[in-house]
Formats: C-alpha cells, sequence, structure tokens
C-alpha cells in the first residue's frame, strides 16, 4: 500500500515502543525516504508543513554526537538521585527504562542512523522563536510506527537540547528551526512488545473532570 | 488485532487527513474507549503518560463549545486577509483548507464527540508550567490513525485556547493540566484520500543542512 509492505495498524500502535538497543547495520537509503514520506504525512499546523529531517550516518558525524550525547546524560540526566533509585529497586519497570536509556546513552553512536527532526519557530510576535512542537510530534509518531513496519526500532530523545549550539553548528542547523528530537533509528537487539500502560479508562473523564467512564463501556 | 479490526498501516497513515464536516450519528462508546487505549500506547516523556482524554458530547457542553469556538474564529482566525485571500484565490489548496475550516467552526457543536486531550505542566524550574507538549501529540496521532481504522473522522485544532479558561471552569480543568487540543470525532461527510504534501525529499538533508539526499534513494 502507497509501495510499503503490509503491516497491521495496531500491531504497529501497540508493540512500538522506545527500542534503545539497536544493531549497527546500516539501513537501507530508500527505505529511509519511504519512511520519512509516511512522516510527513501527519497533520501540521495549516499544513505549512515547517519540519526538516536531518539524517546522519557518517562515522565521524555520530561520534561527534554520541561524545557530548554521553556527557549530557552523565552531567544532566543521570543524578545520584536515579542512581540510587536504580540500585534501590533494580526490578521495577523504571529501572529497566533507566538501564535502557544507559545503554542508550553509551551506544547512541552505534545506530547506523540518526535523526534530527527539526521544525521552524514562529515568527509572529506573541509566540516569536518558539518551535512549533504540536506540528512536528504526529509526524514523530507517524515515523516510528512507519519504522516499526520495517522491522526497524526508534527512539526519541531531547538529551541532544544539552549541546544543541555545537550540533547545529557543525550541521549547519540555522536558527529559525529548532532542533527539537533526535531519533536514533537501527534494527533492534531486542523484541518488540506491548508497552506497560495505564488502563485507558484512567486517563478519560466524561463530561467533567474526574467522572469516569461507566465501567461496561471498558469491556466492550 | 488486540481487540480492534484489521487495518493496513499505511493506508491509515497515507489517508488519515483532518475531517471537518462530521455527521452528528453518535459513536459507540466502546470504540471510543478502544481509540483513546491506542492512544495510550504513544510514548512519553519518561513515560509519565501525562494525559487525560476529556470527553463531552451532552448537547448542552457541546452548544456552549460550539458557540465561543465560532466566536473564536471569527474573532481570531478568519481575519480580513483571510476573506480576501479566499475571494481572489479560490481554487487553491489553501482556500479549501479554509473553507473546511469555516464549515468546523459553524457546526464544531454537530460532531458528536468533542475530545479535549490535556496534558501535565511541568513543575521543574527551568519549565514550570509549560505544558508537557512532546507527551501529548504522539497520542493524538494515534487517536487519529486509530479513529481511521473505525471509520472516524477526526481534526486537530487548538482555537479553543482563546476561551480556555470558561472551558475549564465549566468541565474542571485544573490548573497543573493544559487543556492543549480539541478533536472533533464523528463520521465523516467527505471521503478519504492522501493529503497535499511536499516529496519526502524536499525536507530530507543528509548530514548537513541543505544537502539533499542523492535522487536515486527516492526511486527506490
Amino acid at each position: 500500500m502507497y509501495g510499503h509492505p503490509e503491516f497491521d495498524l495496531f500491531e504497529a500502535i501497540y508493540t512500538t515502543r522506545a527500542m534503545r538497543r539497536l544493531k549497527p547495520d546500516p539501513v537501507p537509503q530508500e527505505i529511509i525516504m519511504k519512511i520519512i514520506e509516511a512522516a510527513t504525512m501527519a497533520p501540521s499546523n495549516s499544513n505549512r508543513q515547517p519540519w526538516i529531517f536531518l539524517l546522519v550516518s557518517s562515522p565521524e558525524n555520530r561520534q561527534f554526537i554520541a561524545e557530548r550525547y554521553k556527557e549530557a546524560w552523565e552531567k544532566y540526566y543521570f543524578t545520584a538521585e536515579k542512581k540510587l533509585f536504580l540500585e534501590n529497586h533494580p526490578a521495577t519497570p523504571e529501572a529497566k527504562n533507566l538501564r535502557s536509556a544507559i545503554y542508550l546513552a553509551n551506544h547512541i553512536g552505534e545506530a547506523p542512523l540518526l535523526i534530527f527532526a527539526c521544525v521552524k519557530r514562529y515568527s509572529d510576535p506573541t509566540r516569536a522563536g518558539q518551535p512549533m512542537v504540536g506540528s512536528i510530534y504526529p509526524a514523530i509518531q507517524n515515523l516510528c510506527l512507519a519504522a516499526r513496519a520495517y522491522g526497524l526500532g526508534t527512539a526519541i530523545t531531547s538529551l541532544h537540547k544539552h549541546f544543541v549550539n555545537e550540533i547545529n553548528q557543525r550541521l549547519g542547523v540555522p536558527p529559525e528551526y529548532a532542533n527539537e528530537i533526535l531519533i536514533p533509528l537501527g534494527y533492534p537487539r531486542g523484541r518488540w512488545g506491548r508497552p506497560a500502560r495505564k488502563p485507558a479508562t484512567d486517563v478519560t473523564f466524561v463530561e467533567r473532570w474526574g467522572a469516569r467512564p461507566h465501567p461496561r463501556s471498558h469491556d466492550g
């Protein structure tokens, strides 16, 4: 369909969790472009399509990013508090996620492709300089689902914002764009699976904040 | 799959465009909850799942919202400039979109369901009060794709922000949540179809800003 393989929508939606352990195997360029095309089918503010997908796969660029990513992880994210949590609660889902993020921080340069999803900043006076965030995340979700159909794992991170000026200078990202999201992409080492989520009835209210949907409705 | 109908992923991705002309026919509650469950499979910052889906279908609430939505449309969005554009360029894709948005502004109360997608605000000092926007839009994209599979049309709007205090007071949305997105949902009057988008090669750079992918790569 549309030059893509057949893949069930809900299989994609229910199994596209963050895959942070990726094999270094390269991804064919034609697959990458098909995935980006799928991303661009997403809606955006007045259909402005204010996105740029900046693909990085050269070893030098990946190493440059990987060094800084690891540094930012150690310095800003992997706090003493988080280390303690990991020691004391190693069997929790949070600890599992944290170990996966530690892996990414130490191996992000091994991912065959790093995608920087950039989005235009507003220019009108009330929001000047603010990135059009709502016009990039739907495309990213499409990208991750499409990658899933090709057997490719993705993760969404914004830790690169701690060293975004260095990145933007090296890659030439102009100031009118925000380098908003970093997506490592590659064939996963791990298995696909349904992510841990609260029940839908826990995050749904009907007509008024706090009013839960009728329980019967969840059985349907 | 996962209690949902079978539907092709790429068919969903390539035909889920904004559907602003909706029939008033009600949508079964069990379908709504399945769509919200699909939405919640989306990633979020540290898997916080900071979303609340506030469902509005009572005639009184819909009328309350519709009156204000139309007012906000006239007052803030449908400017003299846009009216002039519509008169002078009626055959453009932009004019087509604008007419569809005019329809929505005048008929939003007829949609059988209005979903307010709310998201928590950050509480840490550097970002205090800012909504976790990146943790709601991926879920919204899942929601729109899942709705498509059930034959349900959606559109994403944030025009309600012009009267969000009134809405939040009426529906009880607490200040620690941002009432970020309004999604009218219903069976569409129009037809599904591939939306107008720039070619993927126009929005992709390789290794450096401005460096287009090799043309061959797009043929693959």
